[in-house]
């Protein structure tokens, strides 16, 4: 096990009707002057927008509306963003919403504190050390954001998708009310359920050896997403799948389970261009990329997959061929993900073979590093694999 | 699953040295008169102590001594060091131990901001409100005070052992360097290991329905420390073993595992009477008493044991009867903790069957509260199968 740090000081107040206090909250994290930031349409058809304005009108704090974040967030929210809260005076940001409207208010609340362009944190190395305090009322269980030290933005002038990321950006409080996810269609819904696995698979693919509790960790919200995630596609009312879900999802990427290891994020990484380029839901390009990726990789470390396939994926170990065993976990991985209805190949996703080499040109992986450090080959060889992945 | 506030804002700083900032970390959470709070022999001889001071010294940081806490901490040094706080306008408190030592630290950081006695705390239900700010450096894997929002205190006066807590007087940090792990002896490391798997036993037997992510995660620290316990009794010096071991026992306590579900703390409280009275170790008392209180509640939900036996203790599930399956895991259990040096009856722990009306006397179980609300019958019981029990 590596050394570590973890800090989380995010209060999470889970369960029924919590958005009902959300004032509360926001005063006791002294904010006076709030900025909501939500998305475009389910926070307000849902009347979720209203009711956090009559609380705040309520309670008498003052604020401001900034809706309309996109899925994959852009800059130009985010510019937009600082200049209304630099403008106003605005001391706290309220997230209405799922990972983008986060991630847009995370980006905003550096943005705000910090004198030249926001996207030198998202573009070079520079280190975050000043941010507005943020508030989440979590309509989607999926990015973890909620509870994270990190945000994804995508500038729109050449669809670049980057992240940042600091313990000064967790959010000072998380609403999480399984209620609010009840609304979201089995796509969102299996889409934000990828994301999830996604997180804890990035931490659990590592070289970092002797790392039992946080391997286990990990094995715990992946079965529970295995269980959980079919129940809520199929009875999209069921709290506790929601609940189940919803709590699986902040805990795969708050960090808990993935201290003290390497990670390896390259599959995100290859996935934001895909998402970027075409657009497509993070989920569901997580979704193609992903066995793809493991189908790349998985000989560096046979016995980790071997693991792998059998205490998560309920495969039997292959004692003669630990590789089969492997290989298999991979595959059960891949219809599970088709089997609650996403998508598994570029077809799928409406992602040409032409653009790998665009995709390419513009993927940011970091050289030599990762479970296995990949090159351009590498990076075109796992794009091929989802290209002619089938289940 | 039930709703749920959960809010961990200790910095977690973990791994190989990490004490060498100590002085760093009282500076960020702005101590500048530090009451450095230890046990009686092993931070002295191990040479931590003075590794500490030097510490203290070299970064000009102010500080006086208080050692001489005993294993199931006493109110006497508690009013010693509430005084000792007062008198010298201490604002920080730094516990250099383990359980026993931080419990200790707690009470006083109560206790110095309290104008009455500070075991109305431990006594009532009176509310903590406010408490100096503490930080920790971890020497033995047990108890979870180093993250969790609770403390244990006995009082010399009848040997009373009560508890309290808050998210309040969560360490702002704590300080896990498994290496000051390595000279513990076998029979203190298993003791704290009990005492890790007790706490989160006592979260997995619930009546609350519908907790998978919870149950997951229980599971993970659990065969967490059922593979590295034994290793670390085996090998004392094996970094690896006691790396897992450490974050298991905080994570095992600071709730993020027991989050939106009921708790069982009557053997907790059942226990405490036998450490109470005879002074043995926690964790030995906590060996002595779960098997022989699960025996007592098991068929009250037979299919929550048969789970337990199956996911943890690698029993196969007894489609015919359930019931033997909920049984063996039980025994399973006590097999493990007799493996790893612990005591598993009264007579192992110099404890006699005549005293049991006085246990039953002094215990502090709430009526109508647990997993199986107990009685003053079902506590004799359960002491009985204490009495009898074998391998």
């Amino acid at each position: 096990m590596n050394n570590f740090n973890f800090y989380s000081p995010t209060e999470f107040v889970f369960g029924r009707k919590t958005e009902n206090s959300i004032a509360d909250y926001i005063k006791k994290y002294n904010g006076t002057k709030v900025l909501v930031h939500y998305g475009s349409k389910s926070a307000v058809k849902s009347g979720l927008l209203d009711r956090v304005k009559k609380s705040l009108d309520n309670a008498e704090i003052d604020y401001m509306l900034l809706g309309g974040v996109l899925p994959n967030p852009r800059d130009t929210k985010v510019y937009e963003g600082i200049n209304i809260c630099r403008e106003n005076g605005i001391d706290f940001i309220l997230c209405v919403g799922g990972g983008s409207v986060i991630d847009s208010g995370k980006a905003i609340s550096i943005g705000v504190e910090y004198d030249g362009d926001f996207w030198d944190f998202y573009s070079t190395d520079k280190k975050i050390e000043k941010a507005l305090p943020i508030g989440v009322v979590l309509t989607i269980a999926a990015a973890g954001s909620e509870g994270s030290d990190s945000t994804v933005i995508t500038k729109e002038d050449g669809m670049l998708k980057r992240s940042t990321g600091s313990d000064i950006i967790r959010p000072k409080f998380a609403i999480l009310n399984p209620e609010l996810t009840m609304t979201l269609p089995a796509y969102q819904t299996a889409c934000g359920a990828t994301d999830i696995m996604a997180h804890v698979l990035e931490r659990y693919i590592t070289n970092t050896k002797e790392v039992e509790i946080t391997d286990r960790l990990c094995e715990a919200v992946l079965l529970t997403m295995i269980k959980e995630t079919p129940r809520a596609i199929k009875e999209p009312d069921n709290y506790h799948a929601r609940a189940n879900i919803m709590w699986a999802g902040t805990v795969a990427h708050n960090d808990i389970v993935g201290v003290g290891r390497e990670g390896d994020w390259n599959s995100h990484t290859i996935e934001h261009e895909l998402s970027g380029l075409y657009d497509c839901a993070h989920g569901a390009g997580l979704a193609v990329i992903m066995p793809s990726w493991m189908e790349f990789v998985y000989k560096h470390d046979i016995m980790r997959f071997a693991q792998l396939a059998v205490r998560v994926w309920g495969c039997e170990m292959n004692f003669q061929n630990p590789e089969l065993t492997a290989y298999e976990g991979i595959q059960r991985f891949r219809h599970f993900l088709s089997s609650i209805g996403m998508p598994i190949n570029f077809e799928q996703i409406g992602a040409k073979k032409e653009d790998i080499p665009l995709l390419i040109e513009k993927q940011g992986i970091s050289d030599g590093w990762g479970f296995v450090p990949l090159d351009k080959d590498a990076v075109y060889q796992i794009y091929m694999n989802a290209v002619n992945a089938k289940i």
